[in-house]
């Protein structure tokens, strides 16, 4: 980089932390650096974001509060002329999302969104490998992404309750995963054909004032005193893909075993290919079209840029494992080219892209609560 | 064994061979050996089923014939007062299963149904697990039966043909991972909330006369003639338990990269469990109830009788792998042991049962059909 | 076949077991299974082995029997005519095992040691790729045969009393891998350069009289009563091969948690080649002459006769899983197309062959009891 | 950190890279990162180190440089009244390392070597077990480095240069092995009983003046001169341990198929631990004290801090895996808590422990050339 761009960082728990981190690696050489970390310094002191959005030292603002507040942030900062990095999944509602969409498509910045496990090598790998005809017309799409941190002790934290969160393993999980299926196969999900949604912890104990905790056992409840879960604790579904292939996703807080299961397999005529985030440094490759002798599942390191693997290149030498940080840096250094005018290694999903996957997300619950396939 | 049965075998490709090599082993020691192998030499002889199912000498008549012709036999069988052991699914159609359980509740004879991976010792393994209260409330079941031999260059064998199978991969593999589901979380599947029945491949190559291939790659084609398929690829679908908890199920005969995935993973509150016949003599335990520290997945060498594993006293030495076939020896024992007043090792699919499994099945194809739900 | 022969069987523990099983399951369908199922009941009453092997109506001797009578039987068996099959190691002693390689060199009838994982499918296919050069000029092989079974717990079973059993582990394990890393690559061992011999176990509690149990936890302690361990409870060695690589061995009674893992990993110029016992249906490969991009270590399902997989056409269906007896079922098959005139599908060794694993085994006792370097 | 202190970084290739993102990340919120990043500029400029090790600003003298300069620039460190932090081995030779602990005891300040695994959260969770018991008396420990760049088409790059390197695999590689062994036991090797020292490729390409590549690929070969590799390309050697077990080590450069497969197996009475770097975030332990029903490998996730793993809390929520570099912050946020007077998680190595370490490694070379067993 050899322009110098000044980033607002909104919103400072989890994901603020992923940002941080991601911004503050992939600048560590350059002159920004100084800047980002006085703009951070800024940012956790919770000067009101209207300030920042418009304030003319800021070029790309980076929004990873709750779902709720994303649109308002996001539009106003597009009409600030500024370019907008938004965490995922877009917004907690289709309108919301919708209404984002349009501001991007009528403003002069350039919108990136979160969706960050698209930069995790193997990911990425798996989408150039579909893309290069690697497994030829697809069967089938098999995606689950699998927690297990909402049993019946965790307490009614901000992801719990509806009107913040929007919903519950669904945007949080199914939205991850439903990107990576469009992602990796390139193609985009026409119907939703039956979905579950489903609550199993209807009521979970009220945390003290101001606790806020962000996950499992990070905030102390309120002896006693309980309300009500108003967010689906696992949500799946079934659909048909534009190429005529057939999918399940299925995300749950309740995956007793599994605590970051993020998964998919994909069948296609020639071949195969499947990944889990608990093994985020390998892929499995299945090819259908060589020696039957030698055919089986490859695990492929993904960390050998020297062969050619993208994103390893910017790393430690081969083999040499990458963990979960390295994807939000990925992601990073990627806004940065395109801000400068380059193109990014993988795709870049921007408001308009992100718009398709918050449609399925809302079809999924629709399909869900009325019993009734819903085409997209 | 002090008694003498014997025993009727119908039907002479795949699972006729799996058959008798079951009762062979089981019987290997005892007097019914010598008999038994007439019988499989009469068997093949293709002599007249009807005289079969009537002949004094017989005892048992173990049904390995196509579906649309089960509920014939065995009700014939049950007629002349035999015992019953049939191939899954019960029948090719759920009326015809009906009238078989009617004809098993009006007989004499018992009756069994060769769900045989039930006696996998993994698979009785869970079951017991389960029983014990080893994971609790069950959250989830994900279950999905993937094999690979259904591309576009296999002909129109019997197995695409509706009329003869009754399904596809419908009922030859979602029966196995139904009744797998029913039978160790112990649980009844109460609807089905959604579901995909696809047939990808809808044309294939017609088969010489009489060449009658099992399966792929077994009978050459006819230059050029195509037949329509009329079952379908797969299926797929989302259901509820009646303790609460939600599945869902896949089975596939075009899931590149996997040749006999026949795999379940189940949640429960306290722990889950995983199992994968291609890795046929291991159960995966996560033991959610101990110590945080060292909690993980482990994978269980189910073939240490020492240690109290299910079937496994009666083969080789601990830790000295059992195969495919060893299922159906397992069932050919315990049905031998019932026959002769005792109890089997887990619970054994007679017809009343095997219809539950048979309803299942109806109702996925009845919801992908009617694209609704529906309640069993 | 269509000529008959007539086995005698010498030894009716855990070996008699198994190859009683492999002579059965390989002639069910021939005449001779009358003919065995009368042998294995007389070998059973424990008639005089001395008749045996001079019966006119015997055409091959397999013996099952302790390490120490190998020789003895063997030779009086080729001095008769017999053809002779002989449990591994082939002896307990290395002048032993030379009296039978003579005794072999001289006699008319064929000679076959039961090597018997040679006949794992996954391992037949290792070797050959590595014939076909799949993996290249070798430059490392490194085998284990590790079991738990040891512990201070297990009496003083004859496995343990080095004047019957020749050694503990070395023998019943090590000389199975050093057989298989000299059957996969095709080289011999050429010098031991180290070498640790060590009984962790020196005392072990007696066995009743006449208890005589085969392994752990079959035979009842006599409370209090200890007699000394002779034999090894775990030998390591360091080896060169004629090619030019280098390997090391290693086998255990007591590495707790691995109950059966006979495993190799066999690193060339080209590729490489892993295999584990424990998951017997399964080869791993790594084709490091392919695309970069997509290489890693392949699991090979090798159960798939329509791919070429060895052995594989004589079961089940494709994908179908293989257990521990098939491999002796594949070698009694094999024996008994040598006996008419045939070729095994892989290699089988014979007394010369099993000479020199026998000296490898000896080259590694002496090793570790002299501290130095052997060359072979 | 109240108190701040100046770090001087020697060395600029891959450890420096590593050291330098360690005490970046360690420091992020700190007022050293200034201090910190003035400093590595400083250290990039090449400035003559004996100034540096000289600066009274400086407190602490972080050494990445090849093995042959460890003690000169160690020792005048020291002597000046420095903390120093050597990367491992310890140095080139015996005499070096011997001289380096000398001058550290004489010192003042304290020292560190940049073992870096044994922060890898799965090995530091893998000592704690140990240390608690959770394994009982060892039997067992074999450990394995195992790369794959060495290959015939590498040229001679400084790591083939014995007067530089000090040695190839050996001491890049045992190195590693060797430290995780003592740490993860917490045993002494008494005896090298035998070993291999080998080099495959005798001769390599020689580089063009100035190349000086890392790692393969990295250097552009002068086409045909050739030179000599003057260091082992795979060294192998067995040991016993002070508690009475028994060892294996081996490093290679050629082991085809792996690429960073750091990995131990260590078993002991009551349980058993393996770890393999390839998949860093997870700890093999098999419990052989519980129901045996249940027994069986269970792979543990270590990145979960609520679960009391170490390391795990200073990093992100559970179950988001860790990378390579972290186990360099971590030892690096330990040598910082040490320097300010605190304990670190797990023991941290110093010169007189690393000492240790090499009279390991040199035992193993004497054992191999002079081929005879050593005691240390």
């Amino acid at each position: 980089m050899t322009e110098q761009i000044n980033i607002a960082l909104l919103g400072s728990k989890f994901m603020g932390r992923a940002h941080s981190n991601a911004w503050a690696k992939v600048g560590r050489n350059a002159e920004e650096l100084a800047t980002f970390a006085s703009q951070w310094g800024w940012a956790n002191a919770s000067i009101d974001w209207r300030e920042v959005v418009s304030d003319p030292e800021i070029g790309l603002v980076d929004i990873g509060t709750p779902n709720n507040v994303h649109a308002e942030q996001a539009i106003a900062a597009l009409e600030a002329g500024k370019h907008v990095a938004c965490e995922k999944p877009l917004a907690g509602t289709l309108a919301d999302a919708e209404a984002m969409a349009a501001a991007a498509a009528a403003a002069t910045g350039q919108t990136f969104v979160w969706y960050n496990y698209r930069r995790v090598p193997a990911v990425a790998l798996a989408h150039q490998l579909v893309r290069s005809g690697a497994i030829g017309r697809i069967y089938h799409a098999r995606a689950c992404y699998l927690q297990s941190w909402g049993g019946p002790d965790t307490p009614l934290l901000w992801r719990f309750q509806g009107d913040i969160a929007g919903s519950g393993a669904h945007g949080d999980l199914n939205a991850h995963i439903i990107d990576a299926v469009r992602f990796v196969t390139g193609e985009e999900i026409t119907t939703v054909e039956g979905a579950i949604e489903h609550t199993f912890i209807e009521e979970r104990e009220l945390l003290d004032e101001g606790a806020g905790g962000e996950i499992a056992g990070s905030g102390a409840a309120t002896a006693g005193a309980k309300g009500q879960s108003t967010v689906d604790d696992a949500v799946m579904f079934l659909a048909r893909l534009s190429g005529g292939g057939i999918a399940s996703f299925e995300a749950s807080r309740l995956a007793t075993g599994y605590h970051n299961a993020n998964r998919f397999e994909i069948h296609g005529e020639l071949g195969a290919l499947r990944f889990d985030f608990e093994r985020m440094n390998e892929l499995g490759f299945y090819d259908a079209s060589g020696d039957g002798q030698t055919a089986g599942w490859t695990t492929i390191d993904v960390t050998r840029g020297g062969d050619g693997h993208p994103y390893a290149d910017a790393w430690w030498p081969d083999s040499h494992g990458l963990g979960y940080e390295h994807a939000f840096v990925n992601q990073a250094a990627d806004i940065l080219t395109m801000v400068g005018g380059g193109a990014p290694v993988v795709p870049m999903p921007d408001f308009a892209d992100a718009l398709k996957t918050q449609k399925v997300l809302h079809a999924a619950i629709e399909s869900a609560r009325h019993r009734s396939p819903i085409t997209i």
